[in-house]
């Protein structure tokens, strides 16, 4: 069982890419968050700042299917292993992290042009 | 940059094997943790239920040494790669997920066998 009352009925959700062990991106879940992903078999999340929950993908056609769902040894964080549908990154990069915090250089590239306003409105409103 | 100040002074740590890219566990850090990981190479954390921090492994030897530090799009979760000494989980698994949450399935096996009062007490008070 989750325990989604430590952290305000929410969780946070390690996004893991399923074939490449590759991290995509970090997000959060509540309950009908995670209901829906089980039940769909792709994922969704809840923005913390709209209050709402989202499709990922939904708009862009960017979306995870769930390979796996696991959760760690005090039931307070789930990783979720996904077959990742184009990029997780409203920046059109594969994973979120992207950028080396001492040097600020960027390791990955760009793989798709992303229309700002949907992904982004989605994204960075986690 | 690092935004300490979305959620209240510390930022979601996503631990990565550097080799294997397994994920091994979620932690926090505040900004002295991130200070204190950069200069002495080792992984420390912020534990928010003892409010202090601590170097992972400082009593077991289970320790992380940091092989690169990213961060994400909107600068508020770390990704940290790691060479895991020994086990990063309090059990004496690899990693911390090693639960399926949908069947309880174990995926992991012990490796270690570790006294319950140190890692525990450092470990499940994050």
């Amino acid at each position: 069982m989750v325990d989604f009352k430590k952290n305000g009925g929410l969780v946070p959700v390690i996004v893991q890419d399923a074939d490449t062990n590759e991290v995509l991106m970090l997000a959060y879940m509540n309950e009908e968050a995670l209901k829906l992903t089980q039940e769909t078999g792709f994922a969704h999340y809840f923005s913390r700042s709209r209050n709402k929950l989202w499709k990922k993908g939904e708009s862009s056609g960017h979306t995870q299917e769930v390979k796996d769902i696991l959760i760690d040894c005090d039931n307070d964080t789930i990783l979720l292993k996904v077959k990742q549908n184009g990029v997780a990154c409203h920046t059109g990069r594969k994973s979120c992290f992207f950028t080396k915090l001492d040097t600020n250089e960027i390791i990955l590239d760009k793989e798709k042009e992303i229309e700002y306003n949907f992904i982004d409105e989605l994204y960075h409103t986690l």
